[in-house]
C-alpha cells in the first residue's frame, strides 16, 4: 500500500472566514474554543468566488502521488475505485475524467456516493477484488469539494447553525492509495476492511442536497448537519467498530502501534480518541489543519501514518458516516 | 437470482408530452419516427408539477418484489449494491433510506454513481463480494428518476435538441436481483459480468449536472446529450462487450438463448441488435413502453427473461454507459 494526498491552495484560518462571513473577533474565539479547527483548504476563491479547483483535479494529483509512491505506472493499475459524497458532476463520474487524465482504460471503474465512510467502502471493494485474484493491482481514490455548496456572497447572520457549521467544519481535499497483490508495492498491507450500516430506525444525522432544473429555486437547505446527534453517536460507534475489528484479527488494544480516529473536528476528534481508550498507540490526526475533508481523511492519515511506521507495525483506522450512520474501519500493517 | 421492478403512475405517451411541450402533431410524429420510444412512467405529476415519488420509493417496492421472489425474508441479505445516476440526495446515500425501509442493518451498503452500466458494476460488485465467500446472500438495486431536471413549465421551444431529447427519451423506474450463492434463491445463476471503462481520449457523450448553494443560478445545461455520437458509438462497443463475454466463457453466439441489448430507444435498440448478429437468441426489450430508464433497465430486461426460460438456457445482457463510455455485459443460466 503506497499513498499520495493533495490539497487546494493556502490554508484558510478562521480570522479569514470570520472577516468574509463579516463576523468579530468573538465568533472567531467560539470556532476556536468548540469546534477546534484552526484552518482548511477551499477549492474556491473567498475574493473572487471563483471555484479554482476541480474534485478531478484534486483526485488526479492524490492519484499521481500513490502511483509514485508505489513505484508503478499507471498501465499497472486494472481496477479504480472511489469514495466521494460531492462529485462534480453527476455524469460522467469524476473516477472516469480521474482515470482519462493519468491514461487508464479498459478497467472497470467505481464511484461509491457516501459521507465520511466512502474511502474506507472503496478501500473495502479493491481489497475485495483483489481478494478473487483476479486483480493484481489498485487504485483508491477519495476525496470532497464543497466548492458547490459554499457561496462566498452569502449572508451567514441569518442562518442556521446546523448550516453554518458546515463552511467551518470542511475542508476541500482528495487522497489515494495503490494497493497491490504482490508486496513490493508498497510498505504495508491491509489486513482487514469493514464497513456497515447502523442506520435502522434511526434519524439522519447531516444530509446534502443537489439541485436540477426543476427545484433550482427550491428553499430546501442545501445541507445541514444535526452537530449534538454526531457528538453523541460517533464515540460509542467508534468504539464498536474497533472492538469489531479487533476481534475478527483476534488482537487486543495493546497490538496496535498506530490509531487512525475519526476527524470530526479539532475538537471532537480528541474526545473520540479518549473514548476508544488505545493509550499504547499513537495517534494519526489531521483535522486541525485540513479541516473534515471527508472521503480524503483517511489517505491523509495514512500517508502519515506509513511514513512513521516500522516494519511490523500495525495502525487502525476508523470513520463513520454520520448522513445515515455508516461504521468503517481498516487495519493495515508495515512490511 | 430473482427481479423486481417498479414504474411511477400511469405512462405517459408521446401526445401528452406533445400538449405539455406545446407542440404540433408533426413533432409527436417526428419523435415516434426518430425516437420510437412510445410511452415512459415519469415520477412527477404532469399537471401539477410535484414530484409525487422518489428513487427511494421506486427502489423500495422493487427491492421487496425480488425479495418475495426469491422468497427470502430481509434479515437474509448480507450485502446492498445500487446503482444509480440520479440519487435522491447526495447524502444520506439512497441505498441506506432503502435498507432502513425494508428493515436490512448491520451490512455492507454501496451506491455507484453511473449512468447506464450502474446495474451492471452493481451486480459486478456483488458478484466478487459473493465469490469471496465471506457473503451468502445480496439485494444488488438500479434505478434512475429525471424528476429533478424535468420542469413541466418549460419552454422547449428555444431549447436545442441535446437538451430536449432528454424530455423524450428517459423514463423513471427502478430495479432490482437477489443474488445468492445457494441455487435455491431463483431460477437463475450469474456466469460472468464484467465492466470496464473505454473512455481514454474520448469525449463525453452525455453529461449531468448537479447545482449546490453556490451555483443554482448558473446557466450550464443540466443535462445534455449528443444523440449522434451514442448512436455511432454503442453498436461497435456492444459487439465488443459480446465477444468479450464469449471468448471469457468459451461460448458461441449460438450458444445463447436470449439476447438482452443496450436499451437506448425504440429506434437504437433495432440497430443495436442487428449489429450484435446473434439471430438464434430472442430479443428481451422494454424500451419502446418503459423509455430509457438508465440504471433500472437491465432489471426490466432480467425479469422478463427470467419469466420464459426454460433450465439450461442461457442469456447475455449488454449496457453501455455513454457519458464517459463504459462496456458492461453479463451473461446468467437458468436453473
Amino acid at each position: 500500500m503506497s499513498a499520495g494526498t493533495a490539497l487546494p491552495g493556502a490554508p484558510v484560518d478562521n480570522a479569514r472566514l470570520a472577516r468574509l462571513f463579516r463576523m468579530d473577533s468573538v465568533w472567531e474565539q467560539w470556532v476556536d474554543t468548540f469546534i477546534g479547527t484552526r484552518t482548511r483548504h477551499l477549492a474556491r476563491d473567498l475574493d473572487t468566488g471563483e471555484q479554482y479547483c476541480s474534485l478531478a483535479d484534486l483526485a488526479t494529483t492524490a492519484a499521481r502521488h500513490a502511483i509514485t509512491a508505489a513505484n508503478i505506472s499507471p498501465a499497472d493499475i486494472e481496477l479504480i475505485v472511489m469514495g466521494t459524497s460531492t462529485p462534480d458532476m453527476l455524469m460522467p463520474a469524476t473516477v472516469n475524467i480521474v482515470a482519462d487524465r493519468i491514461g487508464i482504460n479498459r478497467v472497470p471503474t467505481y464511484q461509491l456516493q457516501s459521507g465520511c465512510s466512502g474511502a474506507v467502502q472503496a478501500l473495502e471493494v479493491a481489497h475485495h477484488f483483489l481478494q478473487t485474484g483476479a486483480y493484481r493491482t489498485a487504485l483508491v481514490l477519495g476525496g470532497d469539494t464543497t466548492a458547490k455548496h459554499f457561496d462566498v456572497d452569502l449572508d451567514v447572520t441569518s442562518m442556521p447553525p446546523a448550516q453554518l457549521v458546515n463552511l467551518i467544519l470542511f475542508g476541500d481535499a482528495a487522497g489515494a492509495v495503490v494497493l497491490g497483490t504482490s508486496p513490493d508495492h508498497g510498505r504495508a498491507v491491509i489486513r482487514r476492511v469493514v464497513t456497515r450500516l447502523t442506520g435502522l430506525g434511526r434519524e439522519p444525522g447531516q444530509s446534502l442536497e443537489w439541485y436540477g432544473l426543476a427545484d433550482r429555486d427550491s428553499d430546501r437547505p442545501p445541507a445541514s448537519e444535526n452537530y449534538k446527534m454526531i457528538e453523541e453517536s460517533v464515540p460509542p460507534m467508534a468504539v464498536e467498530t474497533l472492538h469489531m475489528l479487533l476481534d475478527d484479527l483476534g488482537w487486543k488494544e495493546t497490538d496496535l502501534d498506530y490509531l487512525l480516529p475519526p476527524q470530526l473536528s479539532g475538537r471532537m476528534t480528541p474526545r473520540i480518541v479518549e473514548a476508544l481508550g488505545v493509550p499504547s498507540a499513537e495517534e494519526v490526526s489531521c483535522v486541525t489543519e485540513t479541516g473534515n475533508t471527508g472521503n480524503a481523511l483517511p489517505f491523509f492519515q495514512i500517508e502519515r501514518a506509513l511514513a512513521e511506521m516500522a516494519p511490523g507495525d500495525r495502525a487502525l483506522g476508523i470513520a463513520v458516516e454520520s448522513s445515515k450512520w455508516i461504521q468503517a474501519g481498516y487495519v493495515f500493517e508495515a512490511l
